[in-house]
């Protein structure tokens, strides 16, 4: 592996240059305007892992945005790695409070700055520049396989189709993702558990327009008063729980020895509050704040809008009112029952509060856990202790990668959540940033995996 | 008076074009790229003074829009009529739902179509040309004052100082305005009472940039969230009545004898529902729709935002969410003391609701009630049954004036509200018009008022 490690070492530039093309290309994939840049971002990657010594590499277009698949057979023998990762990114407003331009990637205090630059492109990234690596130097010792999505900031929608329908390229024995944080570079670990999620909008419709607040106030419903109060209504002040009638039917409840593993890992309470800038964490009575993020449901709304929302005062009753909510789930939960709860509890109530109301899922995945007794687990915490000098923990992580139970379900393939984000990485974020540091050693840990990966698994 | 009434009948083209000319300019005054809109319609309407038959016609700069003033002093005996109006106009968005452009007024089913074609540049610039009729046919048996303003409805910021400074030249037996609705065409009204306005702005701020709603939701108080609860918090469901602490304490409760009055008027409820495309009028118990948009005090959230509210989704927890809310108030309500009992109430629930918040007053102004038996109320009753064939009912009306309170307090003169308008005239909503029938009857009326006050006032 000396001709491996000569050879990163040799093209840190040259990676994090290219790199910074690909997040140049600002493939939102929630705004259409960008419908262009998404074709463009998936042509440079197809060309990209051409590059980087796959065999073939394809683009496939889809309802929505293409599919960027490129694949090296070594041998029918050796085990095979399907990459999975996704060139599509959040939306970068309020724009105001980026300190630097959004698509115009800089490195500045040892990190690089840009929207994607950890979430996933970066991350991505390191999987295509590893793979180079072991090409270059003649020890991939797996057959690689990459799939990489423009649609997971928006819901996946078209890649459990696609993947029904190429389920055999896509054979695999362990899908690895690195689109996930490390607790702490002192804390390497590993995601064991991922988070649902269940995304309904609502629209309250109150008069058939706006209207004169003082003509018609306190004669009429207020449809922003009344979302209000429906939404207040969702969730338990007291308990901090959420009121949806069967919300936690389903809900999978962590043993005692389980939760105590959870809470084993070292986690300091008052940074995690410092660094967002609150007094303190609040959540679900009963469960710490690493249960909380992890292993609990949650209800928040992600947007509210209704009314007059400009400069200055303008006296109205509006016509409608509108929210985003999020509703995060857990191990148990099935995101299309939580949805049709959801949306059926809301009509319920609309009604009582003077309102109609339309709800549209904007999308859902399942929840995820992830075994800590498989050869892939094994080979990843391997390759991250020699890389991290420490041992990595099991993490169960509050956010969603709907696609990883999907593939499950779909591929019949299990995944393993390997990814090098930290937390202050500001994801979803202005400000979005990547540590140097993380980017690189991810390129170096990642042919670890492949070479246990290759020896554990022949051996299994 | 024949030749004023054929003075009016020969005019009446002209005076449309006129007003046409008043309503193309864009004088929005909530929002700063309109400002040179403001100084060219105060200047619009001073030579349109002039050309009236004004003696003399001034802008006076303030700090905000310009403030134009004309006069006609035809005796020192006469008594002198104060007219008072406002040239700006409400915002126009949402833009979309008009089916005409707003700054293009058009004549459509014989009603005008435009932003002021009603409020209040339709009903104001009646008070011109009545003027000017009067001024050219020698029937002028009244000193005449003008003074129209630009701030109305954003607060008017400006007008209070400027009155109290020049309290002698505006001296005057009554003020004149007409800004308010008519019962109906067959059931004409004059406005006797209108509610103040304390309106506030809520900034409820979470954590300090916004956050993945996977990686940190259920740890974290989502201030969107918050700010629904606490909105959700500030009225009854049971009792539909406001929960703020203290705030029915001044409110003036009506007589039965009163009550019985208001409800006497003509006014049909399933009508009023079905305009708005509501089921049924809701609010306060123990009220009727007529009393809880005239005699009795709302709380009414007039714009909310926060978090993502662009196409498709993006799960974040806000950093901020922020509310507009509008407090209509009711005689013997104060509004400085309600808007400091709003800020302190919501300073005081918001970190039990786990936020913190700043609260910004927009404006506010005091409720206001007229007396029936003054020789103005008079006047304008005897001039509109002459022109309506039926005597005008005295009418709660739920809109707010604060100026005509402030006149009182500040130059100690009382106004009739003399309006115009229709409920259907969609003000400070999309498609505002103004039914050419209410505008000529307005200035068919208004010469009425001033011989028959002239003639009651010189007699009291």
């Amino acid at each position: 592996m000396k001709a491996l490690t000569s050879y990163l070492e040799q093209n840190r530039e040259r990676f994090l240059d290219e790199l910074f093309e690909y997040l140049r290309i600002p493939s939102v994939s929630s705004e259409s305007e960008h419908k262009p840049d998404m074709e463009r971002c998936a042509e440079w990657l197809k060309s990209a892992l051409l590059k980087a010594g796959a065999d073939k590499a394809e683009i496939f277009p889809t309802a929505g945005n293409p599919i960027v698949y490129g694949e090296k057979i070594v041998s029918p023998d050796a085990p095979t790695v399907l990459v999975y990762g996704h060139y599509d990114v959040m939306p970068v407003d309020p724009v105001e409070l980026w300190n630097t331009e959004p698509f115009e990637p800089v490195v500045r205090d040892g990190k690089i700055w840009g929207r994607g630059a950890d979430d996933d492109k970066g991350q991505g990234f390191m999987h295509v520049k590893a793979f180079e690596a072991l090409s270059a130097t003649g020890n991939l010792g797996c057959n690689v396989k990459f799939m990489f999505e423009g649609e997971e900031e928006i819901g996946s929608g078209s890649l459990t189709a696609w993947c029904a329908e190429h389920k055999e390229m896509l054979a695999a024995d362990i899908i690895l993702v690195s689109d996930t944080s490390l607790m702490g570079m002192d804390t390497p670990s590993i995601t064991c558990g991922l988070r649902g999620l269940a995304f309904v909008e609502i629209e309250a419709t109150g008069p058939n327009r706006d209207l004169h607040s003082g003509l018609y106030g306190g004669a009429v419903v207020n449809p922003v008063n009344a979302l209000c109060k429906m939404i207040a209504s969702l969730t338990d002040d007291a308990t901090g729980r959420i009121t949806l009638p069967g919300f936690y039917d389903d809900v999978h409840e962590f043993s005692a020895a389980e939760r105590e593993e959870i809470n084993a890992a070292p986690f300091d309470e008052a940074s995690f509050a410092a660094a967002i800038g609150v007094e303190t964490p609040r959540g679900e009575k009963g469960y710490t704040t690493l249960e909380r993020k992890g292993i609990r449901p949650t209800l928040d709304v992600c947007g509210i809008w209704g009314g007059y929302t400009g400069e200055g005062a303008k006296t109205i009753i509006p016509s409608t009112a509108h929210a985003k909510v999020s509703m995060r789930l857990v191990a148990g939960q099935d995101f299309k029952k939580v949805t049709e709860q959801f949306i059926t509890h809301i009509e319920k109530i609309a009604p009582e509060y003077g309102v109609t109301v339309k709800c549209t899922p904007l999308h859902g995945g399942y929840p995820y856990v992830a075994p800590t007794d498989s050869a892939a687990y094994r080979a990843a915490a391997r390759a991250m202790e020699e890389t991290f000098g420490k041992r990595p923990v099991p993490f169960y992580s509050g956010g969603s990668i709907p696609m990883i139970s999907t593939f499950e379900r779909v591929l019949g393939t299990k995944s393993i959540l390997m990814g090098f984000g930290l937390d202050t990485d500001a994801i979803h974020s202005p400000n979005e940033n990547y540590p140097l540091e993380n980017f690189y050693q991810g390129i170096e840990t990642i042919p670890l995996f492949y070479r246990y990966f290759s020896e554990t698994a022949s051996n299994e």
